[in-house]
């Protein structure tokens, strides 16, 4: 029996998730925003109750000390030491990890040391590490990178057709990201389905505000859609997804941007609300679709196209398909998206039901019970894989 | 009954093929090299002979005079009145033109400003234009846009999900190009189908140094894998296709270049030979793997990988495909690279015949006759499409 916490830092926030294990039990969880003011955010979940502290946060460390002594005061734990261990989300784990670790110096150095390959994401996910270490020093901790699912990629896959020596002296190459969500439904699927994993062939699609898509051969990722970074692939909802690379020196040339402020406006300014002009968030998209805006129509054809290509892709990628898996927020909410994406996929076997696909946020079969190829909504659980990763690997 | 010229200029060359219509048949071709300098090459058939003259030719219009002086002295033509139209190739035809056009002076006027969005290719284009309008001034000329054929393409396959604005303002969409070349085969394919082609969903894919897919749905392209420039799409002999745009920044910062040189390493030491290190050309390649050279075969394994995905991936655009065309020099002679991309393909109903598939440069199916999705290799013509669009255009 042990409390195991799950940890996603970013920059100025730290989102936490208890877990009782081996049950898997959620005991509380919530989120610390605006890390670093005066006016930071602290909500917690404290049986079923949503409570907020608006304070003073100047560190990740306080935000640790404030969410420890609020799981004593609320009597969630009785001490610091029913805290067995913590498990953190870490974006990069390059080519030196193909799975979770135990942080230690040597780890955690090796970690900081990728941050050249995720400079956005892996300093901030050393300074939670770093926090939790400063307030619990003796509660082992993992990493769990995002990366680590996609790491199976035989080089056919992973490897841009670049100079060879970009590779080799820059670690160019594409990783992939959304690992742990993949790798967690794809996990779910084989159970659902009720066949071992080894002789599947998945395609699932994470469709968040991030969005990326894989292909899952054995249990094994075998291509995904992200790349170097999350840029590439489809598009999302601020991000463009792949683009004709010479479009790149042309914006420049156009907007007076340099090439990183370009990649800005592609991570920020583009994907749905680039085409939308209003939004970046699909329901708001989905809204205005419906009462007849023609930019908001095409933001969801492209967004849903895109997906659907990469499922042909994909399917061609395995030699066949026998589930395809949505998940993450509009992967599991979007009836919408859900119907677009798979309207005319019946060529490779795919037959799904309006009526049971008319569902949001629950784990469901939304194909036909006679379609070869099965279509599951799996709401996606990252936390519950980073409290498994840290059972296994600091031996609790 | 009337000879066309055909024609398709490079800044320092220009190719050249006499037809006599309407009976297509082609009455010589050849090359001109070298073009601007004192040792040019000029290569000419001449009664199924080639003649090769190394001689000084400062311009195009000294290239075009001694072409058609040729013309007269080997007895091709008895008098410059002879040929009664010139198609002239031209790369870009922007939004503008979704059709060839006869050359006017209004017409050359807009060719020239789309120079912007094709720096290397159209002012070359143009050049060709103005020589033979200097030696050839009677004679009606006609513009053939490898863009032209693409503009079916619905927004959603054309627009990229950037700022809508860039659309609107700096033309940044996907054009895509080999148009010419994707036309032909298409209308070809329906012939050898004898089926109207308005019934039939084909994917083209023309393999030479440069490569393109194409979904054509009824005759008219809808989806092609090059973008706003041909660096996009699948991997190619030295063209990186698709990357991560998040990679530009990240290899100016590694090696010190520009934007501008990123992109010209894209273009010029990418794809085969990037990955190979060795070389661009598919038959040095497919030599050095079967020897066991391990970065020939990786190339080999990411040019096929990815044009089998875009099958996949355009069949699903499609709802399912009709037939698989192979054209262009590595599509039309590569038994090797047609066998790795129709392998596993069965799933969406591709049944091929190694035997069949056993040809070089010749019209035939590859596919089982049981096969649901024919298999065809073609032999592009682009020169007699451009033949025929003089001959129409110019009421020959």
């Amino acid at each position: 029996m042990s409390k195991i916490m799950a940890i996603n830092a970013g920059s100025s926030s730290l989102k936490f998730q208890l877990f009782q294990m081996p049950s898997e039990n959620v005991l509380t969880k919530g989120l610390v925003e605006r890390i670093g003011l005066n006016d930071a955010v602290f909500t917690i979940t404290v049986n079923g109750e949503k409570q907020t502290e608006v304070t003073d946060i100047p560190d990740h460390a306080v935000a640790v000390k404030i969410l420890v002594d609020k799981l004593l005061s609320t009597g969630i734990i009785k001490s610091y030491d029913e805290i067995t261990g913590v498990g953190h989300r870490v974006v990069h784990g390059g080519e030196r990890f193909n799975d979770s670790v135990l942080i230690t110096e040597e780890t955690l150095k090796e970690i900081e040391e990728l941050s050249d390959l995720a400079p956005l994401h892996n300093p901030a996910n050393v300074v939670g590490i770093k926090a939790f270490q400063e307030i619990l020093p003796n509660v082992p901790a993992v990493a769990v990178f995002d990366t680590a699912f996609h790491q199976t990629m035989p080089e056919q896959s992973f490897l841009y057709s670049l100079p060879y020596e970009y590779y080799e002296n820059y670690g160019i190459r594409k990783y992939g990201f959304h690992g742990t969500s993949h790798k967690y439904v794809s996990q779910r699927a084989a159970e659902l389905l009720g066949r071992p994993i080894e002789q599947l062939r998945l395609i699932s699609c994470h469709l968040g505000n991030g969005a990326s898509i894989a292909a899952i051969e054995g249990g094994k990722s075998i291509d995904t859609s992200m790349g170097f970074t999350p840029l590439a692939g489809v598009a999302m909802g601020t991000r463009s997804g792949n683009i004709d690379p010479a479009l790149i020196p042309y914006i420049m040339e156009k907007t007076g941007k340099t090439a990183e402020e370009v990649i800005d406006v592609l991570n920020k300014k583009s994907g749905m609300l680039g085409i939308s002009g209003f939004s970046s968030d699909l329901r708001d998209i989905t809204q205005a679709a419906e009462e007849g805006n023609e930019r908001a129509e095409l933001a969801l054809q492209v967004f849903a196209s895109r997906i659907h290509k990469y499922i042909g892709s994909y399917a061609a990628r395995m030699s066949g398909v026998d589930a395809i898996i949505f998940t993450a927020g509009i992967g599991e909410n979007s009836i919408e998206i859900r119907s677009r994406v798979l309207r005319g996929l019946e060529f490779m076997g795919v037959y799904w039901d309006p009526a049971l696909n008319n569902i949001r946020g629950e784990e469901a079969f939304i194909s036909y019970p006679h379609s070869p190829v099965k279509v599951i909504v799996i709401p996606t659980n990252e936390e519950v894989m980073i409290a498994r990763d840290v059972v296994r690997l600091a031996n609790i």
